[in-house]
């Protein structure tokens, strides 16, 4: 399987993540990536390619103009504000306050973002052009005949909606790969989410629409981060009323649980008869993640892997999340290999 | 001058305050109140007592009671949880994203509230629940006859809306007398802020109400926490419209334009002809407030003191912000000698 990988995700390494009332090393770090590289390496899983260079425009069909400038601009707003750290938002419109748009980078900040422990960094919006670069490229070798192609992409995605970051994300990768097979012809396309967290963003963008489903097995919202999102009884709306699918599932989940979801979920997208699938691959549903609570162990990655590969489908995977740092390489990479039959 | 003042408000003392993408030494601090406290007794402005215990029943006539069970049990439910530093939220329901309470404390942190510079620690309930107190008490001394009286409390509370924490605001202490006043008889009661600050909560509670009005002088939202609330066109709504009144000013405004828009409130107010009047006083309009953009010096609080004296009306101050600590008694104090016609 084609790996394609850029080294620029290292651009954004923000000092600090706010948790638990401090600022912590961040979980969500450059050596998550280069990690799972070495095991990609490794296993010899194929050929492991840079990113081409894609414009705005795919990021563009999925995210907001303004907010497109807000993030290309925020760390010069935000320097020039004469702050010491990295820009994290401190304040935001609640409950019955305004939606308006203020000039001021605090303001700004707050507006755009679903959460402060992700920070802004001079090198962050290079990084993510990085990041959907990587997932556009192995969509570009999806589209030129490859059979599957895994996005090792860094900033992670799904966690951004059309206007919001957040949850370590900012450009969604996996929605803007997405979207990029329907402009290029595709008449359905399913978006598998099997990170441990709900992906908001991309249910977010693509809730109206029946041209897209979009699945995602995760945490209990009631208990898990994002927490404001993941519901069960989202199924969509308009045109896309029943072609959203949310199971969360509580504390201690292990595979015997999480696999019938996935068959559940399978079961889905058979019916919908997509021409490609696209999965949003967390393995932070791992036992030992240190910021989740499933219990998945790294030999379930790879019998998933399999799972996914009897859909037979044309199959992206997107990198999303992953904290225990020493095994995302293996539990990553067992999902391919398990998908190659290896 | 009757002051009101209670020590436990001390109980309340958060490590760190998240400011520009740091958790650096909280501008809203014990000290603060202490300087005042030093200035009102030097100026000799009159008795300070200890405030009396007043049940959660004016507290609930403003706040919402999950809102007050969540405030009473967070920091028991965040210890529990296992986190070392104070409690901070760091996820909240951004657009889109549903408004349902979360079991998790990290998810119900994030919905109740507006902002993330504001830490809820070991302390802050017995002293938020004080703070309310020593304003009860102090309206409680204007309902038995005083024509002013001086609530010294801490932590502030204009931020506060009825399920809403923030802006080192916990519980509405404004809101909470003001309505007191209406609940002992008054017809129609003016809450004016004058705290750098937009007084979101104040706002937000009283929005429809036409029994009472709402007047605030403030940092444009643009530019000035918080950011989404506190825009002219704000008027009120239902039987409240019109009797909301926002004055949001720019940066580097002084006192000749500031003290415009105070004439102009008080004509508002002369008009309203209310029974009572209620102050949020907050000083960080002071030109060397590390935090604002106002122009006021010192001289002027004194100024808008008498200013405010020409109301002619039972008067209830109530202490909000204000962070340039060293100069906070004087400017604090400057205000009520200035009504006193000292
Ligand atoms: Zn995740
Ligand atoms: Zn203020």
């Amino acid at each position: 399987m084609l790996t394609v990988y850029s080294e620029k995700h290292a651009l954004h390494n923000p000092r600090g993540e706010l948790c638990g009332g401090e600022l912590v090393v961040p979980f969500e770090c450059p050596a998550r990536v280069e990690h799972i590289l070495q095991r990609v390496k490794k296993v010899a899983l194929g050929d492991i390619i840079a990113p081409g260079n894609f414009g705005i425009e795919a990021v563009a069909r999925v995210h907001d103009p303004a907010y497109v400038r807000f993030l290309e601009s925020c760390w010069r707003q935000w320097s020039a504000a004469g702050y010491r750290g990295d820009a994290i938002a401190t304040v935001w419109p609640a409950r019955g306050m305004q939606q308006r748009i203020p000039e001021h980078i605090e303001g700004k900040l707050g507006y755009y973002a679903l959460a402060c422990e992700t920070a802004i960094t001079r090198g962050t919006w290079e990084a993510a052009r990085a990041s959907v670069d990587v997932a556009l490229t192995a969509q570009a070798a999806l589209r030129d005949g490859e059979r599957a192609a895994f996005a090792l992409c860094r900033p992670p995605g799904h966690h951004a909606a059309a206007d919001l970051f957040g949850g370590y994300c900012f450009i969604n990768n996996a929605a803007v790969a997405t979207q990029a097979f329907i402009d290029q012809g595709a008449e359905r396309v399913a978006l598998l989410d099997v990170d441990f967290h709900h992906g908001n963003g991309s249910q977010a963008v693509f809730y109206d629409r029946s041209d897209i489903m979009f699945l995602s097995l995760h945490g209990d919202p009631k208990y898990a981060f994002p927490h404001f999102l993941g519901y069960a009884d989202e199924t969509g709306c308009g045109a896309g009323e029943g072609y959203n699918h949310n199971y969360p599932m509580g504390p201690g989940t292990c595979f015997s649980t999480w696999g019938e979801a996935l068959a559940d979920a399978c079961r889905n997208i058979r019916n919908y008869a997509p021409d490609a699938l696209v999965v949003s691959l967390g393995v932070d549903t791992f036992e030992h993640d240190p910021i989740s609570f499933f219990r998945l162990t790294s030999e379930d990655f790879r019998r998933y892997g399999a799972t996914i590969a009897r859909l037979d489908l044309p199959t992206l995977f997107v990198m999303e999340g992953g904290y225990a740092v020493d095994e995302i390489g293996i539990n990553a990479v067992n999902v391919l290999e398990g998908y190659e039959g290896r």
